[in-house]
């Protein structure tokens, strides 16, 4: 997909961003159309530079694109020693509470805090569940969780193909009398930090997912960094202590620990690690090969590919 | 309660809050165990101030008490033309996703954006219900939704009684199926916020609600200020015209209109001024009134008493 946009210049593979706007502890980036993850990159370093004088930072990308996973930036914060926050608006996937229509983004936030052993990694979208994950349940014809979809009316369906079908995903919360309209002001909260404040794309104004429309994506981004050391010391102890605190709790399943944002992940890494590395299916790795070839570039090593 | 404290000593009535550390957009403030609001009003002045210069600024407070509404904080900063973001921890009343035990509070966060006819005013709790709520169907003897709390086992109950007697409050999204990790994810990040950063009580070692125990609340919180003129032009216009287009979303429900964080107490307030006044039960009158006659302050002017 995202070859496919730089190909047919939807999106400028060259494009550098730069600094539109800026005060002592914030930016605006405007990001010219480039690479989501150029961009982010980009205003993230600068939310680190920024706070590592002021304490503080706020960069905000206009004229993005897909940025990836949000924790990518946030753990580059992480890496220095910094807080990092992070969210992108995308495209409408989820209905507000009480409205029919797709009209806002899974909106995902990432907030990530340094401690000496591990570190809080939290990357969430504001919606309940991933589309991939309806998806999914659609293809093995099973039900999904309440609070997970609405159809084409906004009511609550347990029936996949229902919500990809004209209807949509629920906020975080999943319907009123659960609290869905918190989920709903979070992905609200996560667009006015994007695209309101940007002045780029926002909510239902941005391309769909799947369209083919020739036109930038226009998305937006926030990147915040802050400097624990700027307030108490020892900031990183003490969430250890905090972190292992939560771990030990006695768990309700036994054999289902007490996980904290970002220990999942650990558990993969990990996992890759005794691996040797990715295991990837034999279809991933033949499209990866096509595509190298179609862009010319050097094909992935798979010289330890397990058979 | 608020009274008791600080008749008994426990919370400092004469207090006022200092900084004890600062960097050009952020600062640590050490309330000296005053009363919440004093506290939360300066650290939230402090922090537009810094903002109107920085561009952003964040203000974690230590040694605070419980700070009442978040909104409070951040509509400051709305009627100053800033975003303010704040948030609290408090007393343990939600078990975290596979727990048994209440060790994290309710932990509210508020994110409030000024625009030129209204304005975006999000204040929730990061679990699905509060305590209080629970409370009132225990005394009504009627069941409670799912998602909202979990018995004395970690397992969901519908049977408030089970809540309130060694259980606790679900974090926003409920069970693990549907995502109540994230709310869990996004009160342990209020906790960081808060008790982590500003070195104070955090988590389960937190005073209980309604505990007896003569000891000072230690609360943290984090007060946030951005000026979106630092980023693009019109913020306000944009923020005006986006809130405008959620409301005239079709709705679901005949007569149900679609809402924006902030619409519901807006509609509160218009209500009030119709009546012209606040309608209170008359036993909240003679409580204010025994209240009055213990602190020796004025009585409440209810000249405008409907009867």
């Amino acid at each position: 997909m995202y070859c496919n946009e730089v190909k047919s210049g939807q999106c400028d593979g060259r494009a550098t961003p730069c600094v539109v706007k800026e005060t002592y502890a914030t930016a605006l980036v405007d990001g010219r159309n480039g690479i989501g993850p150029v961009v982010g990159e980009f205003s993230m370093d600068l939310a680190i530079a920024k706070a590592k004088e002021a304490g503080c930072a706020w960069v905000t990308a206009t004229r993005s694109n897909h940025y990836g996973i949000a924790a990518h930036y946030t753990l580059r914060a992480v890496e220095e020693g910094l807080i990092g926050i992070s969210a992108t608006n995308t495209s409408p996937l989820v209905v507000p509470t009480r409205a029919q229509q797709c009209v806002l983004g899974t909106n995902p936030i990432s907030f990530a805090a340094p401690s000496k052993k591990d570190s809080f990694v939290l990357d969430m979208a504001t919606s309940t569940a991933a589309i991939g994950k309806v998806e999914v349940q659609a293809r093995k014809e099973l039900p999904i969780p309440g609070g997970w979809g609405v159809d084409s009316t906004g009511n609550e369906t347990r029936d996949p193909h229902r919500v990809l079908d004209g209807g949509g995903l629920m906020p975080l919360g999943g319907m009123e009398a659960t609290a869905g309209y918190k989920g709903y002001g979070l992905a609200m909260m996560v667009e006015l930090m994007c695209g309101t404040l940007g002045g780029g794309m926002y909510a239902h104004h941005i391309r769909k997912w799947t369209s083919t429309e020739h036109r930038p994506a226009d998305l937006g981004q926030s990147f915040i960094a802050v400097d624990p050391e700027a307030f108490a010391p020892d900031f990183q102890t003490r969430l250890d202590t905090f972190i292992e605190e939560m771990r030990q709790l006695e768990p309700s399943q036994c054999g289902e620990p007490v996980l904290v944002a970002g220990d999942p992940e650990r558990a993969h890494m990990q996992k890759v690690k005794e691996d040797g590395g990715i295991l990837y299916h034999r279809n991933v790795l033949q499209a990866m090969e096509t595509l190298a070839e179609w862009l010319n570039v050097a094909k992935l090593d798979t010289s330890t590919t397990q058979h």
